[in-house]
């Protein structure tokens, strides 16, 4: 296998036999059950923001505009129609001098660069414009990296009535992960909407897609969510 | 007693008796113990926003002007001087329509008229402006009564290193007593700043900064946290 | 008025005519709103456990034998009868040690006795066998006051679909009060048992349950609760 | 690549290639940074009671015996030659029948087989004896993966005065990830101890200690902890 033969692809075909095997255990195991959807839900993007969706900066993600932007814009329809609960989840920081240790960027500015999205930029943590928030939905600023965490998240959808969280955005490896870990444990029945899940990294994706599968959320595509959200 | 006597001063005097009532078994039982000061302290302003701090709002409070705000000025003065933490907190909300059951007031509303405080007037929950935050302090919107609750409080105060938290604002009643007893909650020391601390109903201060002496948190006055604040 | 004539009824007596004021103030400016009852309850028993319940305890609460108990035994009745969740808070602490810094105390013994609730002593923190649990019902231990803090809680109501909480148990002015106030931050519709929340220091349960009703959950009496319970 | 041939070492020698090719973007971009130990540590030993370390259950993991194990001792001996602090965290529920929707499994058991872990099975949730508490350690039961979440965790650290939590145990993909994503959450410093973690599929650690420290927390030898354990 030639260095220049390796890409995305190759680890997604890699990926799958690996993920072959584990679910061979999983399934004697009694893992990967399905959670299912419940009667209210919520759709929960996170971090599909300008820093995030767009070239240029150090978020920048794939897959946003063929793939991730249309299927979120398919499910907001789906809401909106039957009012249901939308939640638009950004991230930015009132202090980003990483030299201040009195900053709301906590240590995570020490993992990775989170110093670029000041809060006085609003351009950068703006939530997407093909997929804007209109009046009635909730725009949630997170500091860390699950949507939950820190946030009335959970108060707000238990207050509304909400059962089930649809879950979209970026990244895999981080927020959208732990939004859904978060998701479960408060008590949502919780979906990750698969083709509206995005990272920067090649196969990110795929592991962690598979990994939520097993534990944490069900993965269900776009097309089983919207029919869900009409049906509702 | 006629009716016409029955005022603050009375409730005051009054409740005075039932506390030292009330010590006689504490101290017997061993609470109202000090937890102290520690070594690095954070000043958690709470609810200090025009809609609390000025007349003509249903949150208007009592004892503002010649009491709390100049409290507070000297308080913020020895912490910008020392460089230590400052956290002005506030409230406001999205979606005030108390009709649309998907608002970020979630149940409060039902009970108090938080709905006037709607994020778009910005002059109703904006940092009363004698005490204004400066750069590199924090303005922290909250949803609920502590500023605690639903908030990046905790984890910002952790990762600065705070172990100490110095609580003033309104209403000793609710906001106030929640963030402390959440403060003592998370690990840190708690002080209630005594004239910092007010309400819009009479005998409301007494009463809670009993209980919260009793069990959350030590009160303590100006002079004894402006010597504090200066000695670390 | 002699020193010895001031004992609880007069306090109350005093307390009822600041209400008076208080509610003046209140209904003028829409404060004291009924939260209501929901659709789906659970009854939340806050410390009522051995050390709080029975004589001769640091904890040791007034009003237990004749009127908690018989009240709570009326609820948890109605609870059985319809399978409606019940959730039995205790506290209790596997380091006792007030010398040692790492304490699952945290600071807390720096304020109550709560080293006396020694995990290894099971009849201290035990639940009242008057009133104790049944299989199915949960035994849940916290640390802090409120029986949300640290703990399962809400994450298991609203796993199981919960909208309401009855709130009994001691004391007013520590985990009742904190418990009810998180109650309805999480998104709860939160009840007041106006009976069965119990204290241990003179007027401390009507000034507690006045803020409680002004602002955080609606003081309702056993009958209402029981015959709610019964409808549901 | 024959079928036969599919074990663990081809997994992760595809891994290998596939973080050069991540590896190659994060440092680009800023990731991949070194959050570092601080001043006052804790151990935290994520599920490492029989139900996950010895065989024959559906949570039994891989690499216990020979690496797990002997790893957790040397560090525990560290610790307490130091006296640092030390958490034990296991998982355990009170209702297992999965038709009782008031269940303490929440909706976790919808996606896995916790119901296995009964409270009244002690020998399977208690902590491996090999690696036993002793007096003064923490044993804290979690409900969901994450040893933060619903639990005590954070506000004892922070009492205790922590600032750095080594992590260990397992699994790699659910609760020692979400321990950790909490952990810099919550503002603790949090290290991964790479020897220390495992799982019970082919790839999984590698691919979770993969994105852990590159956003989360840094992934450290036994022998770099071991040394850091005995220097402060």
């Amino acid at each position: 296998m030639a260095e220049q033969e390796f890409n995305e692809n190759q680890i997604n075909e890699m990926l799958e036999r690996a993920f072959e095997e584990a679910t061979k255990l999983y399934k004697k195991r009694g893992f990967q059950r399905r959670v299912g959807f419940g009667k209210k839900p919520a759709l929960i993007n996170v971090d599909l923001a300008n820093a995030w969706t767009r070239p240029g900066n150090p978020f920048s993600c794939e897959n946003i505009d063929d793939q991730i932007i249309p299927g979120v814009q398919r499910l907001l329809e789906a809401c909106r129609k039957k009012n249901h609960v939308v939640v638009h989840v950004t991230t930015c920081y009132q202090v980003t001098d990483r030299e201040n240790p009195h900053t709301d960027m906590g240590l995570w500015h020490c993992k990775i660069p989170i110093e670029v999205v000041d809060q006085k930029k609003k351009e950068l943590w703006a939530i997407d414009s093909r997929i804007a928030p209109v009046d009635g939905e909730q725009v949630l600023i997170k500091k860390r990296a699950s949507g939950f965490h820190g946030t009335y998240l959970a108060g707000f959808l238990r207050a509304a009535g909400v059962d089930t969280i649809l879950v979209t955005g970026v990244t895999a490896t981080a927020c959208v992960r732990e939004t859904i870990c978060d998701g479960i444990a408060e008590g949502f029945r919780t979906i990750a909407v698969k083709e509206c899940i995005g990272d920067r990294i090649p196969g990110a994706v795929a592991w962690n897609l598979f990994d939520i599968d097993a534990k944490f959320g069900d993965v269900e595509t776009v097309d089983t969510c919207v029919k869900y959200l009409k049906s509702v």
